[in-house]
């Protein structure tokens, strides 16, 4: 059984040096080895692994779905930040920022191809990870477009929020875990206990994001407090802070948004606070961390087993930055 | 076994009631839906289905495998769009046009993984026709680029545009009637020729279509003759002009390439003839179409069933537009 480090840096130089893209025409290829080779945590592949390993040895269909998982993912990263107009990832440019918006959507396409030809590599249970995968892929298409839709709207609830962060972000961490367990011959009940692990460890994941940066320690996290709230974005925060306001305090949060003082943020952080919008957050936070380690606990798997992927959990759920 | 007309009615009834795109987010699917409803020729899931047709009857395999062809191909479209700026597609407003541009990446997305949901979908051969299917996806994208490296180049070679159309349109026809055959339970051999019948119909067609842009009916074509022309692109004809120019001939060329005049169109038609470019390409064109023919004759399948596959060929070949 592999330790939750060593998996990423087998995972890493396994992937990196197994990257079958054609030499020609480099002006496809060469945006996708530039954005796979930027890193990552790659998060999702290793959940893949270590579902695998709670079950059996890591075999050559975990690689393979592994590597197909880590594809996919990077694929919607290069077509979301064309959407979403970004000019850096991981404190480089951008794919289209790099090689222009029409090479950027063409070596997304491609990339989400080499996704699903790794796939026919499958010796076992093709079908039905097939199954897993589309419909996870399609569930983060449908997260992308609902949390574009929210730019355009004053009346998310916090339910829709979650509804979106779920589909944009958590349901690739279960279907990953899913898929891993699947490789390694898990039965339906431990891979969907994994499935729903994957889904609140995800939640708990992307509303610590939104803590942390409005609240996160500024030198661990690199960059100034507040990012959100200058980019108005629909965050549980704010969202929150929205449905506890006073009337008072929702007209100033409103005012907020439409403006750019210098102390937007500082004002609404204050405001954060005033409506315990900060504690409900954590709150939430705890009460899906809860429920992701209750779902390992329910695996009828030795504990021993488990320890990596409970180390993975705590190191994405606890970090201070 | 049904003539080439009914297949395209059927085809155009089943695909279009068949789709199973959720209601919501509608915002990122009835842009899918606009754009499938927008019709087209259906050519390619036609080949898809006669090839099974031509070995057994058409089975639910064969229908699937046409729907996610037909979903592959207007996925491409929308992309292809987008990266061409295009604002019109059959004479209505490109899906980016109409709903953005991020719903256009994202929507050409998610129809690109419901091809993928159709194939998850087959009873037998799967790993076999998603093998083929990521090869016929990745070489789209692949010509695709290609296709726009060209824009920034001056040294095209004829080989090079053969090969480019080949990737960008001739082998979603090979495969669709590859994937078609295999679904009917065609041996290899008669899958590999239908492959070649369809790589040299497609490139028959590609180069009837450059042909047709200069020197078609336009009482027939519904528009002017020349928008290739208008838009310097390489073309069959531009290339062939090039390589057989005499030096004052291809002077004449490249300005006419730099200039915007009234006359543009008129005289490069002019130089096309007096290059002898024109019959080169009718040349070509009647080349990849006997050799197309010649294909289907050597099918180990009785005559009778080839004739829906040579009337399609007829159809798209021998068309005065």
């Amino acid at each position: 059984m592999h330790a939750f480090a060593d998996l990423v840096e087998t995972f890493e130089s396994r992937f990196l040096s197994g990257l079958s893209f054609p030499q020609q025409p480099s002006t496809l290829y060469d945006p996708c080895r530039y954005l796979l080779k930027l890193g990552g945590k790659r998060v999702r592949p290793v959940l893949c692994l270590m579902a695998c390993e709670l079950v059996d040895d890591i075999n050559e269909d975990a690689w393979h779905a592994a590597t197909a998982i880590e594809l996919l993912h990077n694929f919607t990263l290069i077509h979301d930040d064309i959407m979403d107009r970004a000019p850096l990832r991981r404190g480089q440019p951008t794919v289209h920022h790099k090689y222009g918006m029409a090479t950027g959507i063409l070596s997304g396409d491609v990339m989400c191809i080499f996704a699903y030809e790794r796939l026919a590599k499958l010796h076992k249970s093709m079908p039905l990870i097939l199954q897993i995968f589309n419909k996870t892929a399609i569930e983060i298409c449908e997260g992308q477009q609902i949390d574009m839709d929210f730019e355009h709207r004053n009346d998310v609830s916090i339910q829709e929020y979650i509804q979106m962060i779920t589909l944009k972000t958590s349901v690739l961490l279960a279907g990953s875990l899913q898929i891993g367990a699947i490789t390694g011959g898990a039965l339906g009940d431990n891979a969907n206990k994994l499935y729903q692990f994957g889904k609140n460890l995800g939640i708990a994941f992307q509303l610590q994001d939104d803590y942390l940066d409005a609240f996160g320690d500024t030198s661990l996290l690199g960059k100034q407090n507040g990012g959100d709230i200058i980019a108005n974005k629909k965050t549980y925060l704010l969202l929150r802070a929205l449905e506890n306001a006073s009337v008072a305090q929702k007209g100033r949060i409103t005012d907020l948004l439409a403006s750019d003082g210098e102390n937007k943020v500082s004002e609404m952080l204050g405001l954060f606070s005033d409506t315990k919008a900060d504690a409900a957050c954590k709150e939430a936070i705890a009460r899906y961390s809860d429920e992701a380690f209750a779902c390992i606990d329910d695996l009828a798997i030795p504990s021993v087993r488990k320890k990596p992927l409970i180390d993975l959990a705590n190191y994405l759920l606890v970090r201070k930055k």
